[in-house]
């Protein structure tokens, strides 16, 4: 495990000092959590034996909806499958780099072959309910690994842009109908130089609410946070940008989904029907 | 934090001992990891101050696509408004009983309102990979979250049936356009005879692939499986099932979905596109 940074520290890394929450119970575990940072740049260095059948029982042993385990992982070692998918990813280098690369997938096909087998139709299977299931299953099980993982010392980083073109990813891997690789994972060791720094947050009370939603302190939160960003940006030698410039850049031209608006229609073509 | 079961019986309990994969690297938060279970019956005792704001901290530090943070958290405590969610979760007791309720939505109005007051049209967001990006975001929160309370000896149980009626769930907690409750999260400490059992999942070989999708092994995973899952029932006096069973039940008949089949325009009443 990294060096854990004490409960006041790591909340004034993931919040900036002024926008420390009033936290409670701590513990290693938390505090791993707390220095979470994705990192994008892997030495070569091979994973100790058995370390993905470790991080894949962690990954099972997140909650499933219904106990139906609707999502499946492809470790992809091959070079040229690599570096196909890194491509299509607008060249993320450590899709290539990485000693350990997995693509989660919601995965409706293998509860669809019992069915098959059993001769019953499963009525549910073509509703977007259920795609929305196995999405978020793949994904508790994905925030598991990532969990392990740093617990090993290992970095990650996760890959949203294998969604740039999913029809092909799903050609590459051998997916059958109703499978879709809803996102990529990075493991390994951070290169010197690529280990990256704890990101902040907005404020808790930006997030949080009780008992019902309340924007009424956006604008406060966000001025705050565009100030905090902007420090950490320049701090780390980044180009220095605000959160606000960030979403407006994400969010705002159809061209920067690099083809992510074309998703419905990909997701129908792999047979999901999104009912 | 709970008792740590070793290497070997973790993963005997997980797997059943006939499939127990060869995982290497262990350590204490892999441990704690795979020792996960649901709860479904918590004690009125309160949790100690701060428990929240640890909790969010946890899930602020995970992953979020493009530093979005297309998620918020909305505290239950009312117990009015607890009551009714129980009710519309097909009566779970345990959403009245747990000292802490948390309703995780996905969330595009943040990102939106900024959009707003700059005076610029997010052209991304009517597109369901922008839905896709929040609810991703949300469970990968949510599983942190999960990980950090059971850190703290805190149970927990997923409540997948806020789906049953977003838009009811969206009035209750005065949710705007654009943010919708995917799932709920009980929180708390276990009763009695509640605590469960580690629930034995598919073999590893049955999810996790490599290079290639390959379901060549399903029918061997499954006979393997569903005797385990019997076993499993049988011996904590559950009614008797298979995964067969399992998967049959709740994905075969319209009506296992609870209402949940009307999820499409039920997202789009609330303002996604869905594009």
């Amino acid at each position: 495990m990294q060096k854990i940074e004490p409960k006041a520290a790591a909340l004034a890394e993931r919040y900036g000092a002024d926008a420390v929450p009033p936290a409670g119970p701590w513990n290693d575990v938390i505090a791993s959590l707390l220095m979470h940072r994705s990192v994008r740049g892997y030495r070569s260095d091979p994973l100790p034996a058995g370390t993905l059948e470790t991080l894949m029982a962690a990954a099972q042993s997140a909650s499933t909806s219904s106990n139906l385990q609707t999502w499946s992982v492809i470790a992809v070692n091959d070079p040229a499958t690599r570096s196909e998918l890194a491509k299509l990813a607008n060249n993320q280098k450590h899709i290539e780099e990485c000693p350990l690369f997995l693509a989660f997938c919601a995965d409706l096909s293998r509860n669809e072959r019992l069915g098959q087998v059993e001769g019953k139709t499963l009525e549910a299977l073509p509703y977007i309910e259920t795609f929305l299931v196995a999405a978020i299953d793949a994904a508790l099980a994905a925030q598991n690994t990532v969990v392990a993982a740093e617990s090993l010392g290992l970095s990650t980083v996760y890959i949203g842009a294998m969604r740039n073109d999913i029809g092909r990813v799903a050609e590459i891997l051998g997916l059958p109908p109703r499978v879709v690789c809803v996102f990529g994972l990075c493991i390994g060791y951070a290169k010197p130089g690529a280990e990256s720094s704890v990101k902040p947050r907005l404020a808790q009370s930006a997030i949080v609410f009780h008992e019902k939603y309340d924007a009424s302190r956006d604008e406060e939160h966000r001025k705050a946070y565009d100030a905090a960003l902007s420090r950490y940006s320049k701090a780390h030698e980044m180009s220095q940008y605000t959160w606000t410039d960030r979403v407006l850049n994400r969010l705002g031209p159809i061209k920067s989904m690099s083809g992510r608006h074309t998703l419905k229609n990909a997701l129908k073509a792999l047979g999901f029907r999104l009912d």
